[in-house]
C-alpha cells in the first residue's frame, strides 16, 4: 500500500482522537489509573496526541499534517487553492470517527463502572463549562485564530534566518504539540477547546452509534458550535495572515 | 500591510497577555474546566504564553521579540542605544491592554459565575501573596535580573562553540518559555512574577475600563511595584552583563 | 570492557526499570516525598525513564536501544531478520530484573512503612485497574501498536526532508520519551501500560525473590497479559508498517 | 571583568540554589502562590534550576558547567586530572551559599508566616523522608551514579553519529535539566535528592547564619550523608565509565 495524503490525514487524525479522547477517558471515567488527574493531565495528553498525530501523519503520507478542517480551510484560503479541501476533510472525519471507536475499546471495562452519562459523552465530544451559545462560539473562534496564527508562526521560524536555517526535523511537530498545550491551558477553560470541527463531530457520531453502557444524549443541539466557531476562526485567521502577506 | 517591529511587539505582547492571563482566568474563575488547576497549570500556561508570544512576534516583524519593557530597557542599556525604547514600550503597552480585553471576551460567562472581586482582578494584574511593598519590590527586582541574565545566557549559547554552531531555529523561543516557567515556579510565589511592567499595567487599565460584572478595586496603590521592580532589575541586570562584557 | 549491544540493552533496560518503577514507589509507598503525587508524576517519571534508558543504552553500545522485546520483535518482523532477538531479550530481561532490585534498595525504609501489599507489588509489576483479561489484553495490544508505529514515525521524520535533514542528535531519544508520556497519559489508565514484556516480568520475578517486608502475592495469574498483549501488538504493528513499506 | 571558570561555577551554582531552593520555599512556606503545589512543582522547578544554572555558567565562563563537586570529582577521576578540583569546589560552595541567601530575601515575608521550623530548614537543606543513615546514604549514592552516567550519556550522544553530528547548541543543557527532573521524580522520594554536596552544605551554612524568624536546628547530624553519598557515587560512577573506556 502506498502512503498518500489521504491515508496520512486519516491515520493522523485517528491517532489524535485515540490519544486525545483517551486522556479524557482516563481522567473522567471511574476506577481508571488517572481518575481525577486534573487539567494538567488532560492538556498534556492532548498536546502529545496532536504531536504524535503529526509525526504519524507525516510518516503515512501527509507532509503537511493538517488533521483538522480548520487548518485545511485556513491554508486553502491563504493559498487560494481549494483542491484538497474536500478529500482532506473526508479523511479527517473518518479518522476522527475511528479514533473514537478505538477509545471505546481501549477503556472497555470503564463504561459500566461510570454512572454519569455526561462523563461518558465527555470522552467523545466537547461540552461547554457554562452553556451560552454566543460566548461558546466566541471562545472557539478566538482559540482557533490563535491556533492558525501559531502554526504559521512556527512554520515561519527560521525561514528568514540565514545563520540558523530551518527548524530541525522533529522540532516542528513538537512545537505544534506545545501550541495545543498552550491553547488548552489558557483558552480551553470555557468550551474544552475543540478548535477542530472533526475532533468534535467524528466522536459525537461514534457516541451516537456505539453500544455504550447506559449512555445519555449525544447533545446534538451543541454540535454546531465546535464546527462553526473553528471554521470561522480559520477563515479570519487566514485573512489576518494574508493581510500580512504570509 | 507590512510586518514591522512595532506590529511584532504589539501582537506578540497581546498574545502573551491573552494566553498568560487566560490561564489565570481558567484556574481562578469559577465553573471553568481548569478550576483550581494549581500552580503547575498557571506556570506552564505562562511559559507557553511567552514562548508563542515570541514565535508570533518574530513572524509579525520583531526578530528580537522583547515583548517586555524590562527587556527593551536592558538591551538599550547594554548596547547604549535608546532609539527603540519609546516605540517598543508603546507597542507593548497597547498589546498588553488588547490581550486583556481578549481574555475578558474569552471567559465572558465566567465573570458572573465568580463572586470574589479579588479573583477577577487576578485575571488582569498581579497582586502580592503577602503585602509588603519593600519585600514585593525586592522579589520583582531579583526575578527580573534572573530573566535578563537568563535571556542573555540563552542567546550566548552556541555563539562560541564552533563545532555546534548557533542554537537551531525554534529552540531559542522554546528555551525562553522554559526560563519563564522556571522563574514562575521558583521565584513567583511571592508577587506572582510580573517581571514585565506592561504585563501588569496594560491589564490593570483594562480592568479599570471593562464592564466586568461586580468588579472590585483595580488596586492602583500596588501598581508601582510591578513597574519599578522590573525596570530597576532590568537596569541592574544590564550592568551585570556589561561588567562581563556581553 | 567493551560497549556491546548486549551490554547496552542490559544497562538501558535496568535504567528504565530503576527510574520507572522508582517513580511508582515514590508515589504509592508511604512517607515518601512524592506520596500521592498523582498520574502526572507517574507518567512524567516513566517518560524520562525511557528517555534516559535510551541515552544510556546508546552510550553503552546499543545504537538502536530497543530495551523492550516488543520493539525487538517488531523490528525483527519488519526487517525479516531474527538474529538478535534471543540475545536482546535475554539482556533486557536481566536488565529489568536488576533494575527492580535497585528500586528495592533505593526505597529500603519505605517497604516497612507501607501496609498494603498491593501497593508494594505495584512498585514492581503492572496490575489492571479493572480485572478483565480480554479487555486488559486488548488495552496492552492497542497501546503497543501505537508505541511501535510512533517509534517508526519518529525515526521516519526528516528522512525525506532534504532541507531539514535528519533529526538532530539527542532529539530522537527525547521524542521517544514524550511518546511514552503520551501513551501513559492517554492509554495507560486501564492496565498501567506495560507495553513491554520484560518491564512486567523482570520486576515480577524480583518481587517473588526479594525479601520485601510483608509482601503479598506476585499475582502470576495476570503475568501473561502484559507479555502476550505487547508481543501481539508488536507483530501487528510491524505488519502495518510493512504494509506501508516502511 | 573577565568570564572565568571560577566565576562561571560560582554564578551557575548560585542560580541553581536560588531557583532550586526557591521552588521548595514556594511549595512549603505558608501563604505563597505555590503553597502545596506538590512533587511535580518541586521537581520541575529543580530541573529548570539546573538547566538555567548550566546556561548561565556557560555564559559566565565555565563551558563544562559542573556546578556540583560530585560532577567535578567524577570528571577528575575519569580524566585523571585533579587540577581544577579545589578551585571548582570552592566556587561552587560560595555560589551555593549566596544562592541560599538570595532565597532568604526573595521569600522575606514568608518566614514569619510559617510556623514549622522543619519547613523553613527544607528551604535550605535536604532532610530524609525516613531517617535511616545507611539507607539514606545508599539512596544518595545510587542517585548520584545515575546522574554521572546520565550526563556522560548525554555528552556521548551524537559523537559517533556522522550523519547527525553533535547535539545542537542549547539542547544539551536542556537534557541535563530533564535528567535532574527524572532523578527527582524517580529517586528523590527518600532523601530529597541532594546528589550534590554543596547543594546541601552551602544552604545549611546559610540557614545557620541567617536571622530567619524562629528557625530551628540546622540538623548538622545529617549533614554528612548528602556530602558522602554523592562523593562516593561520583567516584563509583567515574570508575564504571572508565571501565567502559568513556
Amino acid at each position: 500500500m502506498q502512503q498518500t495524503p489521504f491515508i496520512g490525514e486519516l491515520v493522523g487524525t485517528m491517532i489524535i482522537i485515540l490519544l486525545g479522547n483517551g486522556v479524557v477517558a482516563n481522567v473522567v471515567l471511574k476506577q481508571t489509573k488517572g481518575e481525577n488527574g486534573g487539567w494538567i493531565v488532560i492538556t498534556a495528553g492532548w498536546a502529545f496526541a496532536v504531536m504524535f498525530g503529526v509525526f504519524i501523519a507525516n510518516a503515512f503520507g501527509s507532509p503537511g499534517a493538517h488533521l483538522n478542517p480548520a487548518v485545511t480551510i485556513a491554508f486553502a484560503v491563504l493559498k487560494n487553492d481549494y483542491s484538497n479541501v474536500f478529500s482532506f476533510i473526508t479523511a479527517q472525519l473518518i479518522g476522527a470517527f475511528l479514533g473514537a471507536v478505538l477509545v471505546y475499546f481501549q477503556y472497555l471495562p470503564h463504561w459500566k463502572a461510570t454512572e454519569d452519562p455526561g462523563s461518558k459523552l465527555a470522552c467523545f465530544s466537547t461540552n461547554p463549562a457554562i452553556k451560552s451559545p454566543v460566548a461558546n462560539f466566541l471562545s472557539e473562534f478566538i482559540a482557533t485564530i490563535i491556533l492558525i496564527i501559531g502554526i504559521a508562526a512556527i512554520g515561519f521560524s527560521g525561514t528568514s534566518d540565514v545563520q540558523r536555517g530551518p527548524i530541525p526535523s522533529g522540532v516542528a511537530p513538537y512545537l505544534v504539540g506545545m501550541l495545543v498545550w498552550s491553547i488548552g491551558l489558557s483558552l480551553g477553560g470555557t468550551t474544552g477547546y475543540a478548535i477542530n470541527p472533526v475532533r468534535d463531530l467524528g466522536p459525537r457520531i461514534a457516541h451516537a452509534i456505539l453500544p455504550i453502557h447506559k449512555k445519555g444524549s449525544s447533545e446534538w443541539g451543541y454540535a454546531w458550535v465546535p464546527i462553526a466557531g473553528p471554521i470561522l476562526g480559520a477563515i479570519v485567521g487566514a485573512f489576518i495572515l494574508r493581510m500580512f502577506s504570509f
